[in-house]
């Protein structure tokens, strides 16, 4: 939304811009609906096993997306059908009221940041113009970016209903940069990765919640299918010298 | 999102940009929200009367405003959470299943244009790069646009989640147009209207759903307060004529 304040290419850098995934990128999301499943599940417990209702809740998400989108509002309305159906209709007014609760507490929950994203955005922003580029809910993700006390660190915010190549190229040429002078960073292969490759921009891969612990980090500046891989963003300042020194 | 393709100021205009809100302005919105209105006040007929139930629904809507937002699904969660208000959480699974229901039929119902937009759009974009600047739920905005068949005729798609001087001159600003040389079209004076005037922009009211039909339309091109008033958009061309005119 800001107008350009000072381009990376004024300042002499590979990278124009380099652009952020939010959810599960900068700040936690997964987790919120995680907690709010197993909530679902507890409230279930008379009708339906812990197994069935995550399995009946995705199935029920997957069948409203098209018509609902992303976002916690449709996770809730998924989640009272859900509730509904495997109740047989037996679920009280009162716990429907309490799933209402549940989105609400996930609306007005704080905003959680990864590890080491305060100040890695802050080191970045003093090199580069950044840009946020989020799915979801417009109104949700702008609160989320006000409440994270990041917003004055990115020069560009662009919330999408989609994130493929189409989207991609759009935001490009509406700032002016190519692919080539693009460097997006998220965790999700599918939305933040392959698109921007395939339109010839590099990518950061950093996926979300490791479950084990890499000893060494000695191949992250080593280029796979086109992108790189990070065990979590404390890594990228380097990176990104990495290559903008491979340029000189 | 586009490219601009051809601005209002290389063809001489006076206007560089004819923006327009979608909902109620374009299509028809207020009558879906109404129609269901209707049906949660008949479901509910041994709880409340239809006043209380218009009432309660209100006030559970501008109490969730903050949280939820605009939009479909945040109007399904309130009526729900309506619905278990006034029925002491007696509402059956089956009738909030059918409240569920509602709202998918409302996000899936076909767009219906207004009268004379189809022309009154064509004819417009002819002349001017037209942006459209909407309130709500991105993806929702999104889909009705696509189904409007008016995607084409619009250089420009703001999805907003408020609509005051600072969102209009943020807007203004990135694609570089003063506001002396923009005029905004919509329903409402709070959002379409008053923000622009303030600006120093132009606005024309279009209220939605007149309940009488004026005689005349005289005084169609006299200027009220910073701003114009029609009974319809088929008097737009002709406005704009005149306003390009005085100009010369």
């Amino acid at each position: 939304m800001q107008p350009q304040k000072k381009g990376g290419q004024e300042m002499g850098n590979r990278f124009e811009v380099v652009a952020f995934d939010g959810d599960d990128t900068l700040w936690h999301n997964e987790s919120l609906y995680q907690r709010a499943q197993q909530e679902l599940a507890g409230m279930l417990a008379g009708y339906a096993d812990g197994e069935m209702v995550m399995s009946e809740l995705y199935q029920t998400e997957m069948r409203n997306l098209p018509t609902y989108g992303y976002g916690i509002k449709s996770f809730a309305l998924s989640m009272i059908e859900t509730a509904i159906r495997l109740s047989s209709g037996r679920i009280s007014g009162a716990e429907i009221e309490r799933i209402i609760a549940l989105a609400r507490e996930m609306l007005t929950t704080g905003v959680r940041l990864l590890e080491y994203v305060e100040g890695v955005i802050g080191t970045l922003a003093e090199r580069y113009p950044l840009m946020l580029i989020t799915k979801g809910d417009l109104r949700d993700q702008r609160a989320k970016l006000a409440e994270s006390g990041l917003a004055g660190a990115f020069q560009y915010v662009e919330v999408v209903t989609e994130k493929d190549t189409g989207v991609y190229q759009r935001l490009l040429n509406r700032i002016g940069v190519r692919p080539t002078r693009f460097i997006m960073v998220g965790n999700s292969l599918r939305s933040d990765v392959l698109p921007v490759v395939e339109l010839g921009g590099k990518a950061v891969y950093v996926p979300y919640h490791l479950t084990w612990e890499h000893e060494a980090v000695a191949d992250a500046h080593a280029e796979h299918d086109g992108y790189y891989e990070l065990d979590d963003l404390r890594q990228l300042p380097a990176l990104l010298r990495h290559l903008e020194e491979e340029n000189e």
